[in-house]
């Protein structure tokens, strides 16, 4: 069975891509009657070299992406991995020859049916008084041993198209253009490998390959490559790759040696994730400068795709500073990528960290009045919550990932070990900086966060001098707003506890300042009794764990109080 | 079992993806210890605002990949599709603010970790005397009711970190910036539809979905969306999804008039080929073009991805002029795509076809001397070729594709029908044109090519004036010439029968002038008696079908001549 594709018809999804192309950049135009990419500003190629390139469909954004000022002034695509019709090509030509190009070089990949139908459409507008002239692109590192066909055109076809085009927008002549380019292709190799085949819309994949196994060095048509073997790790394939490519043994191997300054290009044949991309480009920049060369510049992304194959190609260009010039020129094509001039190799790409001052639990506290008192408290809800972590657990695996008890033991854990060798501040302020720094480490996940979102706003509004009613006021109110505001949680929620872990708070803080909880008059009177779960239980047919939690740390807290009164 | 993957380990792929983004872009750099990447010239920040964003990886290139001048001053990435840590975040902020940012703004997608760690480090900075503010994406236009979490944060968040960083750029304050960006995310919705799951490195897929079905409205971590149903045609799922993004019944709908100017995003989710993406772009500009909007920018690529998700979302903007100066404004991201400022609705997409003339079989021709002789040649190879199609298939079957006599029998057919209506041109080369023109046409694959080939190239040498032996030779040089360097064909290949192919025309001219044979005396006499099907004999064990072809038509010519004499 063809696997399902995204497409309305099989005959009718290339004309329909190209278009998607076209309607999508104002800079492109399609010429009618033909599958032929044009730039819309034709009238700027008077004078000047026009380039042609083409092939067939399923290697988007090949090649119609890459029409535009500074690259391509027009592509042809034949059906999904066949040659474009030489009548198609021809007409490609006449058009740039028509706009007043002084020349037209067309740029293809080196297979039998493209080679011909370019080859032909090239001597029919010869035989109509057009100047044309071709470079074919061979730059496969798979094969050993020479082959009659010769090597594939694959993705380093691009960087042809960009050094060419940019000779061609600073007027360079056709016998330059293709001079220098011939020079350049003997600095190119490209190698690739794929997990998966790919299929043509309406047939079967084009290759099988089980699961887990790769093979190495195949062509973007799925034409087979040199080895399979099980899917290695990142590196170990792309040392392998570039190996390959580099290997003075093999009949196509790229020249490569140590001081040597090189473009790199990570090429998606289709459906490799972007993080396997990025990791897969990490390695290849890591290999070739371990190889002593100087990468200069890395594009890594789709460029020349072979439908949903997953895969991706290395292409390694040997560039001088003339090259990277062409190469760094601007250009309005679509698919070619947001690219930094600068150097890669060499640059300095870590940033030393922020100067941040210490964590609030590392800090150094002095004692006040109140620290015996808040300390007795905390020892109190600390061993409640140790208590409660099985029964917390229970609760939690009726809704949840069953771990409630975990986490706040682990809080708690985290608390009683501070205690251990630290002072309690006798600031109210730096102690919620610390239970907040404590619960964020240890705690984790949502019900951390929540916690130390809401002592991190308090905090701030809470210090030994201004620790009154109206201080504290503020500060409940600046940690209910930051868990409303950040938790999306408002009163009655069930999803995060976090109304009634904001009552912990408001209770906890009952212990510095008993007199604010006369100016919160609207505060039930079951919270101030640890009563919190109970509103959940009326609401749900079992209590929420948090809010369990929370009532425990109340009813401890309450009790601490009493004890001390 | 978990799929297999293109990485190192499980545990330092986004670690590796990181350095991957940042090694390969020498404008970005890594803050040490964290996973947080930074722009490289941070001193450009000195008096602005800088932007905050960032997320859990497996979104690649979101959102490392939009760090840069005119987009965000840093990204903090998390573990794969999950939250990044509060001190990391803040770690991002503090290195800003210690560069002279004027404010942070942190653009956050709506998920709860998101909202929890950043509204953490948020609180934080802020007692660090940071100015800090942070906007919302929640842009999802999936549910029709309210849920408690909200919309999610889905693509439309690129729009933020692009216009949020223009205005920062140009030196907007904290507040102008969020105050902008609120009012545009009322603008934005986003909708997504996938045709497989994705699989967290190391885990199973994240959901099932048989193949052949897709799910609608789903979120970027694989989260339920709102329909299964088959895969259907692109233009349906297209309408099926815009329809409801802008259905005022939907609570999470985005209000969309006629005459509204919109910028659309297609984004793919990861593992859709390009030839997929680009017909889905087609569908998604005409839908919204057949609702009334004008669409003014169109991107098209990998923007916010689900791993290897075979599927997309589109986003769509409503766009004023002021937001699409923000949004054309150039940045150095990497991620962002090389888009032309044009607007895309109503910009004209067709160009007319080249004026080249008719084709030669259709021009006009007058007889000479010799056009009865070549017309009874002509004749008796057509019907040779016809009475050894079968023979040829067969011969074919062992070793290509089976229809070597059909293709020559389509050919014979073709020249047949033109005979019917058509003087044969006493000039030859006019002749050998017409001829290209029936078998490029009528005859396809490689060996029409090749056959037009030859002839397209010789056609220019000779003419009624200039005919004679010298003029011949030029014309077989040109044409051997050209098959060999665009079919890539040697005498004695049997890839193309492209060698005796050209000996077929070389025999054919001697009709027109008989002296020639003279000159070409190194031409071996058993293919002036037609055996050239034995050359290929001696070296595999069945002769190949083309050349066999062309000894029939040699034959066929020559007892045509015998018989004229």
């Amino acid at each position: 069975m063809s696997s399902k594709k995204l497409i309305n018809s099989v005959d009718s999804c290339v004309d329909e891509a190209l278009c998607g192309l076209i309607r999508a950049n104002a800079g492109l135009s399609l010429l009618q009657g033909h599958r032929v990419v044009l730039r819309s500003d034709l009238d700027n190629l008077r004078g000047k070299v026009a380039l042609l390139s083409g092939g067939g469909s399923g290697h988007e954004p090949a090649h119609g992406g890459y029409v535009g000022a500074g690259m391509l002034s027009a592509a042809v695509a034949g059906g999904v991995f066949a040659s474009p019709p030489p009548a198609s090509i021809l007409a490609a030509i006449m058009s740039l020859h028509n706009a007043g190009a002084s020349g037209i070089l067309l740029i293809v990949k080196n297979y039998t049916g493209d080679r011909l139908n370019f080859g032909l459409a090239a001597e029919q507008a010869r035989n109509h008084g057009v100047t044309v002239d071709m470079v074919i692109v061979a730059e496969d590192c798979a094969f050993d041993r020479p082959s009659k066909a010769g090597r594939r055109g694959l993705c380093g076809t691009i960087f042809i198209h960009k050094l060419a085009g940019a000779l061609a927008e600073e007027g360079s002549s056709l016998d330059q253009i293709v001079a220098k380019v011939t020079e350049v292709l003997k600095g190119i190799g490209t190698l690739g490998v794929s997990l998966s085949p790919c299929s043509v819309p309406g047939c079967l994949p084009s290759f099988n390959l089980p699961p887990g196994d790769m093979e190495l060095g195949l062509g973007i048509h799925g034409e087979p490559g040199i080895k399979r073997s099980k899917v290695a790790s990142a590196d170990e394939v792309v040392k392998t790759m570039i190996d390959h490519m580099t290997n003075p043994d093999s009949q196509s191997y790229l020249p490569l040696k140590s001081g040597d300054s090189v473009v790199l290009c990570v090429n998606n044949l289709g459906a490799l994730s972007c993080l396997e991309m990025a990791v897969v480009t990490r390695a290849a920049i890591i290999c070739l400068e371990n190889l002593g060369a100087v990468v200069a510049r890395v594009m890594s992304g789709s460029f020349m795709t072979s439908l949903e194959m997953a895969g991706m190609s290395l292409t390694v260009m040997r560039a001088n500073e003339e090259i990277l010039r062409l190469f760094d020129a601007k250009t309005a094509a679509p698919a070619w990528p947001n690219l930094s001039t600068a150097r890669v190799s060499g640059h300095s790409y870590i940033t030393g960290p922020p100067a941040m001052g210490t964590r609030p639990q590392d800090d150094k506290h002095s004692e006040g009045p109140l620290s015996p008192v808040m300390r007795k408290s905390l020892e109190r809800v600390c061993s409640t919550l140790l208590e409660k972590q099985e029964e917390l657990n229970s609760l939690d695996r009726a809704a949840g990932d069953g771990d409630c008890g975990n986490t706040h033991a682990q809080a708690a854990r985290a608390i009683q070990e501070w205690l251990q060798d630290h002072v309690v501040p006798g600031c109210p302020g730096k102690l919620l900086s610390v239970l907040a720094g404590l619960v964020q480490e240890k705690m984790g996940g949502s019900s951390g966060a929540l916690y130390s979102l809401f002592l991190t706003a308090a905090a701030g509004h809470v210090t030994e001098g201004r620790s009154n009613a109206a201080a504290w006021a503020s500060a409940m109110h600046a940690g209910t707003q930051a868990m409303r505001r950040y938790g999306g949680a408002d009163p009655g929620d069930r999803t995060m506890a976090a109304y009634c872990a904001s009552f912990f708070f408001f209770k906890l803080i009952i212990v510095f300042d008993d007199v604010c909880v006369h100016i919160f008059p609207e505060l039930p009177f079951f919270l101030l009794a640890g009563r919190a779960s109970y509103i959940a239980a009326e609401r749900v047919t079992l209590p929420d764990p948090g809010a369990v939690a929370v009532a425990a740390i109340l009813r401890a807290v309450q009790e601490s109080l009493e004890g001390q009164k």
